[in-house]
């Protein structure tokens, strides 16, 4: 097996994680278990959304959240921004890296954003152009990449043709959801090597959802192909209202039982992601999915020797 | 990716599911279960343990579960032995087919056989031999391939010792058991390497535990490795009871789902597959592990597209 040295953890539990919690964790938790990320050498960490708060009520404390977490040298707090007036505010508050996001399929773009994919293009071209003017990193969230809750399968030329207009658009980089977590390895390795054909791997990032076991045998594939960014959750948090059926996000402790396994270096603290681990547990109130939550709390939560 | 063509899956839950059961199914529970897992095609079913009923008690009735399934031809109905004894039983009621066991690591074996290895190998030679003599095809249990909990690592050359002697004994095939669910990718790759330069590929089975998530992953590896046989247990059933932390077999309906998204055949029949899933989840009385069994759940019971 041909595997990179390094691989970067995007953790977007904060965001992605608690915005389909049924739990709301307060201003004061969010921050904490995000300053508790910080700790555990994790670079890139999406910490809130600009979305409307009729829509994500979970997040309406984006503003706080990111004036109150401690920000830590050389790594990058993003959030999630719709549309020129999340940008606004995003902005207003000193980000200075987001995420845009849309669907590869019609009809959850639809269900989604309420537009259709080229309506909603010109607004992501339009926030994109304003936040690189602003000196903003750009990420481009691109859903239902292996297939969608609506339509079924998704053709590889429709995500193609989203992924490469995002890039020419100015997007830093493209995350590649499995939005309902259906992608199997030889789809995941079909899908990136038509993709790779056109992106430079280190434009690209996994975005895989756990929803049938098989995400990290994806993100195998993806190292594999050169991919070296994945998207994850603290303990499996998250998933898409959106989508019936979905589960959480792949977990950033599991991940790392891959990656670290594998000889993969991340720069995270596997000891300070059980803490922040303990932590969030604490905030949520209820177990986790993650099988290195189980594991550990299997083990009377003492700091385990194999995660 | 070089992926084989057909897999054989040898589903093992009415026997390494079963015996970790907290909830004990009844003997006609137990045959209506292995009667519909048999409706699947399934081709490979261990249906129970001739294990002193004092070790296992849930499988005391091994005799009377092998006598009341239906057999169908061509399915290969196999049951663990421990010892000469339990083989004279197994081959009693008509047993065509039996598996012996031993663990990879000295304490391992200690505490689940209460013998060392250099022990053990004449008991089991003993039993392949006589087994062998009446006909019988004998699978060989290697556990704690990837791992002890006792020990830790687990050198490759006594993996090797291990499988290689119950070869030359006349065991048809080995089962590589990654007992308490450690085993990462590039272990994988490293171990069948090495046992690949000397057991033909259709001599190994892969048995793995889903603890921390990496199963499918490490199947994968093996798939690509030439490997195309799979152990596994429907809905994720069973455990080790002397491995600590240890969670269930990885589930046959996960392993289905990675098998057939990559093209592989298997001969199974996912909708009979989910009547058989409906059917355990009833008798166990509590919710599975497998994602294919919470998918299910969650869209109401109904066939399910995507499994």
């Amino acid at each position: 097996m041909n595997l990179p040295n390094e691989v970067t953890i995007w953790e977007v539990g904060p965001r992605d994680g608690l915005q389909n919690e049924p739990i709301h964790l307060s201003t004061e938790q969010k921050i904490a278990w995000i300053n508790s990320l910080t700790d555990t050498g994790l670079s890139h960490i999406e910490v809130t959304s600009f979305v409307s708060p009729r829509w994500i009520p979970q997040l309406a404390d984006a503003a706080e959240v990111f004036a109150g977490i401690q920000k830590k040298s050389g790594v990058m707090y993003s959030a999630l921004v719709p549309n020129e007036q999340g940008l606004e505010r995003a902005l207003g508050v000193g980000l200075t890296a987001v995420a845009v996001f849309m669907s590869a399929s019609e009809m959850h773009n639809k269900k989604n954003i309420n537009k259709t994919i080229d309506e909603t293009l010109p607004v992501l071209r339009s926030v994109t152009q304003t936040a690189k003017a602003h000196h903003s990193y750009v990420r481009g969230y691109v859903s239902t990449v292996f297939g969608c809750p609506y339509e079924g399968d998704v053709k590889i030329d429709n995500v193609l043709r989203v992924a490469l207009q995002l890039v020419e658009d100015g997007v830093d980089q493209i995350s590649l959801g499995d939005t309902i977590g259906v992608a199997t390895p030889l789809q995941t390795e079909r899908v990136l090597s038509r993709l790779l054909q056109e992106i430079p791997a280190n434009r690209l990032s996994l975005h895989m959802h756990n929803t049938r076991g098989t995400a990290l045998a994806n993100i195998l594939v993806g190292l594999t192909m050169g991919i070296t960014h994945v998207d994850s959750a603290l303990g499996g948090l998250g998933g898409c209202p959106y989508a019936p059926g979905a589960s959480g996000n792949v977990a950033t402790d599991d991940v790392l039982y891959l990656l670290h396994g594998c000889g993969i270096q991340t720069g995270v603290e596997e000891g300070k992601l059980l803490q922040s681990l303990e932590l969030l547990q604490k905030s949520v109130g209820h177990s986790l999915s993650s099988h290195a939550s189980k594991v550990h709390l299997a083990q009377g939560g003492e700091s385990c020797a194999t995660v």
